[in-house]
């Protein structure tokens, strides 16, 4: 499978395992009409795809890998609805389409985003997938990866930081938080989904997914000066104008280019071990700091 | 045990638990003081008291049924915090003091809610509670009460409500939502963590629970036009005066105190087989119709 169609296999397991457990439950139908607006808005399931991928180095992908990977992309759905919201990066514009509280109300956007993280946990608690020890070592993951001790907390440190001049470290732990704790537990999950327990081989993923992590977000901050509007699906110079630190800033277009190819050669470096099955998440790896958008 | 002792019984044992549970993380500081401001601001512990006092019917509390009532409180504060947004209720006081967003600000309320959330869940799923099957079904419990199937689609029909004619079951229904499921849960939460597994004793409850959630709710709508905005800690008929439709308004004021007493009787009546351990439970229900505040 080359990565396009590894791409559409994650995207149609994810998709589907999330339209039948998001079933209709008619008192709160406008509520989910928000929910599904954001979970399907033609996001890239890059969390998915690496949840995915991580869990095949060891075995077929289960129904637990499915939950896994729709619970970390239920969060991520919360996340951008209320890091869109007017208080906060006040967005209009995501993927391309009106972000929620745009094309709802502010109200419906803040509920929506509450209800996705819910949904979340209530998809990873679910008694029919059968594996209670499982399931509450991957609840615990995911809590830890998107509460206090990851992204929420990174993204309270992103907003204090506008208009502020900080250091690369400091940059670098705001990222770590924001979006390399979810990122990272998409990969161990994946991999504890289908058993995993061998620290070392955990590390290893911790690694590559940290190195990854990092990658994604200065190549973000690359594409929101490079790529217009109409490929970025948001505003272009979003970032920049907002008075946010980013890469480019602190270490220049070309350095902040370089930053991002040394850590993607680190990632690669970091799973090779794990031979041919590994292949999926070298060419994410790759995409990562391909993508123009 | 009277009321007064089992409530301050309750509220130390809840808060010493939240106290060590939420341990600084330093990179979260700011974000854990919004957090601290809105457990820990007075509130009446109503929900963990009944989580106790269910425990207590069928064997001493555990360390799970501290987690039980830390979570569900956990989960109330972020739903209140949401809830007095300017885009929401829009409330400047709750229990006497500025709200989270009015003491802080309204992006670092939106996250503190959030990460309030996801608190409970990184609560439940802690791996040294070790009771695997039990935490799951309490996360299940806890994740159904307060996501789509429960108190958020009751805040989304709240306010779709407002300026609204509904009609009573309408608002029993919006009721059973908003507030009705996370009371259930709560007393659900405190008799599952100590192990009860039996359909018909878990159905009592559900009835007790049910009835003090509903009367809970009359209570809210009566005192809300006879106690001032002192005795309240919260703005006087801010319910009446937001065009939102209330129980005194659809029944007149002695229909809806009549109601009250009725929930009350229902809910004595549903555990009164439980015999001198529900005592307690008892009292909580008087108390529910019996508060001015």
């Amino acid at each position: 499978m080359n990565l396009d169609q590894f791409s559409n296999y994650a995207r149609q397991r994810v998709d589907c395992y999330l339209k039948q457990t998001l079933d209709l439950y008619q008192p709160a139908a406008s509520l989910q009409t928000a929910m599904d607006y954001s979970l399907f808005n033609g996001g890239k399931r890059i969390r998915p795809m690496l949840t995915y991928a991580s869990a095949a180095l060891f075995a077929e992908p289960t129904p637990l890998t499915d939950a896994c990977a729709a619970a970390i992309e239920s969060i991520h759905a919360y996340s951008l609805i209320h890091d869109d919201l007017p208080a906060m990066d006040d967005d209009d514009l995501r993927r391309g389409k009106p972000t929620c509280h745009i094309q709802f109300d502010e109200a419906t956007a803040i509920l929506a985003g509450d209800a996705l993280q819910t949904f979340a946990f209530e998809l990873l608690s679910c008694p029919s997938l059968n594996q209670a020890q499982r399931q509450l070592q991957l609840i615990q993951e995911l809590a830890r990866a998107s509460g206090r001790h990851g992204m929420v907390t990174g993204q309270m440190i992103d907003l204090s930081n506008v208009g502020q001049d900080i250091n690369i470290q400091a940059l670098e732990e705001m990222h770590a938080h924001k979006t390399g704790a979810l990122i990272r537990a998409s990969v161990r999950m994946g991999a504890i989904s289908v058993g995993l327990e061998d620290a070392n081989q955990l590390a290893a993923l911790d690694d590559y997914a940290n190195a990854i992590g990092l990658a994604f977000q200065v190549q973000d901050d690359i594409i929101d000066i490079t790529s217009d509007t109409q490929t970025l699906g948001k505003t272009q110079f979003a970032d920049a104008d907002a008075n946010k630190p980013t890469y480019p800033k602190l270490l220049g277009l070309e350095g902040a280019k370089k930053l991002a190819k040394n850590l993607n050669q680190q990632a690669i470096e970091k799973i090779s071990p794990f031979g041919d099955a590994a292949q999926p998440l070298i060419e994410l790896a790759n995409y990562i700091i391909g993508r123009n958008h």
